[in-house]
């Protein structure tokens, strides 16, 4: 199994990849490694090639360009060097730490998605307060509207996925909706909740509500792109603003308070650490022909290995092709 | 200045209530107010009754009732009656600790709403960091559909609000959105960002994102309320996860923890109280014929207080007259 890389994504690119792909390497002796970037840059960290090799190129898209111009103009950028390379059957997944509008692109109109999913979903996992293995939820934002057809594929896709890769026999699969009841919301959930209800081979749960996503009551949250994307930014949002405000009030409130923040400070350690979904790697671009996975800009080198791990167990299991017989069985059966 | 009170809403009833009214009867002694309820139990915590009557009755909503089906077949229920004590120009604002859906309901389909307010909207405030006035949103959940021209209306009647009762010269008003751009969003997003951009008379500063609202970015947000629901939720229950978390970690990690944490104690008592927006008073329904205010079931006197301070403001400002002659002036001009 061969996966790309794209070494230049991120705000500590190549450093944090490279320490973190040669990590994996040295765990999983099944996978190759293909990374695209600057190879002087690259050489710097690499310390063994072994089942690693480089395409070099010096352009790179930045967090900053718009997605899919970017996409468009930079023909020799390292993420779709890597992108075409899974698109032509030379890598197996598709990894970066890049801008994501622009892997999403890259993930649509360059790898290009199965023929029975109509949306690609961006599906990242968010910690929950009764397991390590956290909740996933899709989509969180690579479609602004959405039908209730989408989120059917989505709830299967999903699916599979916690089967395979979180190794959970029977997914807990919800509806992010306004209500519990199965008559709340607006059109598109009221319809989407009576889909998702009919649809084999999930074990559909019903509504939640978005004040339990950390609650750990499902295993995949659907939801539509444009609600997720709030949920997801409203839920990162406050854990910042509250982790910073604790931070301020136990540093900036004079040295007998700070002496007590010495004290407490590793049982907050624990506090952090339930925050901390690094091990469940990045969010995977669902609906595609092979696994795109995008890791936070931020990641460090644990995540990475992480990460690779997720694809891993991704490719291992086969979960897309499983998927794409999933649907193309549904479609005769219509 | 004459305020219906529905005494037997929410948890600590009719004791809290009655509390913070004899308190806000102190206070401004422009307002009377009619406690409807069960006159036996208001008596037991009624020391003066001083611009203070009460009309009995024992029927009441619970917080388990359906609330449409509530509000039609308990007529004789004290939202109820206060309800249509307003409608019938008896008092001049409604103020409830109940059933939200039902005090809802109560508004629209009793109260009756402005006739140029297409869907009137429920705005709370929710604390941020950098300004105990908060940040006010609307809608969070009274509609689940929403047009573009909707979110203009509740714009216009948050921004009128935002200056009459936060005294904010000129609100910042934004959208919440999946990105900052222009032309980000679904359909009824991208409408409304160019409807709110050409409305007259408010200060629209563009697109807010969910990881922003408790940054203090603005000052009003509009929002269709499915996404406003989800991002209340998804805010409300982060935090309530995060400070419980929190709570544990400090008090379930043996004595040398607990020590620390009791020195450091005084100091997160601030981090609690930036986020108690109960000065802000309750969330009104906006888009009425007069004000109804809703506070949070577990609300206590001082919380009951400044919610008729809330409503005493908009009385005052005869802020809902003023949104009602926009609305008339807009209409004749198109």
């Amino acid at each position: 199994m061969k996966i790309a890389v794209d070494a230049m994504g991120g705000d500590n690119a190549p450093q944090v990849i490279v320490e973190g792909i040669e990590q994996a390497r040295d765990e999983w002796d099944n996978l190759e490694f293909v990374l695209y970037g600057d190879q002087e840059k690259i050489k710097k960290y690499l310390k063994n090639d072994t089942r690693i090799s480089i395409v070099h190129t010096d352009e790179e898209i930045l967090g900053t360009d718009e997605p899919v111009r970017a996409i468009r103009s930079k023909k020799n950028a390292s993420m779709v060097l890597a992108a075409k390379s899974v698109k032509d059957g030379e890598n197996d997944a598709l990894f970066s730490l890049g801008n994501t509008g622009a892997l999403l692109a890259a993930g649509i109109f360059i790898v290009g998605r199965i023929k029975q999913v109509d949306r690609p979903a961006l599906m990242p996992t968010l910690p929950v307060t009764n397991s390590s293995l956290g909740v996933n939820i899709l989509d969180v934002g690579a479609n602004a509207e959405a039908k209730p057809s989408y989120l059917q594929q989505w709830a299967v896709m999903g699916s599979i996925y916690a089967r395979d890769v979180k190794k959970i026999d029977k997914p807990r699969i919800a509806l992010l909706n306004n209500g519990t009841e199965y008559d709340k919301g607006d059109t598109l959930h009221k319809d989407a909740y009576q889909l998702l209800k009919n649809t084999e081979g999930i074990n559909f749960i019903g509504n939640v509500e978005s004040n339990n996503i950390l609650a750990g009551v499902a295993d995949v949250i659907v939801t539509d792109g444009f609600t997720g994307n709030a949920a997801l930014k409203a839920t990162e949002g406050t854990a910042t603003i509250l982790l910073s405000e604790l931070k301020d009030a136990l540093l900036n409130n004079g040295i007998f308070t700070k002496m007590g923040a010495a004290i407490v400070s590793p049982s907050l350690k624990g506090l952090k650490k339930m925050f901390d979904t690094s091990q469940a790697g990045g969010a995977v671009l669902l609906g595609l022909k092979s696994p795109v996975i995008k890791a936070h800009g931020a990641a460090d080198a644990k995540t990475v290995f992480y990460t690779v791990k997720q694809i891993n167990d991704m490719l291992q299991n086969d979960t897309i092709n499983k998927a794409n017989k999933y649907f193309e069985k549904m479609s005769t059966e219509k």
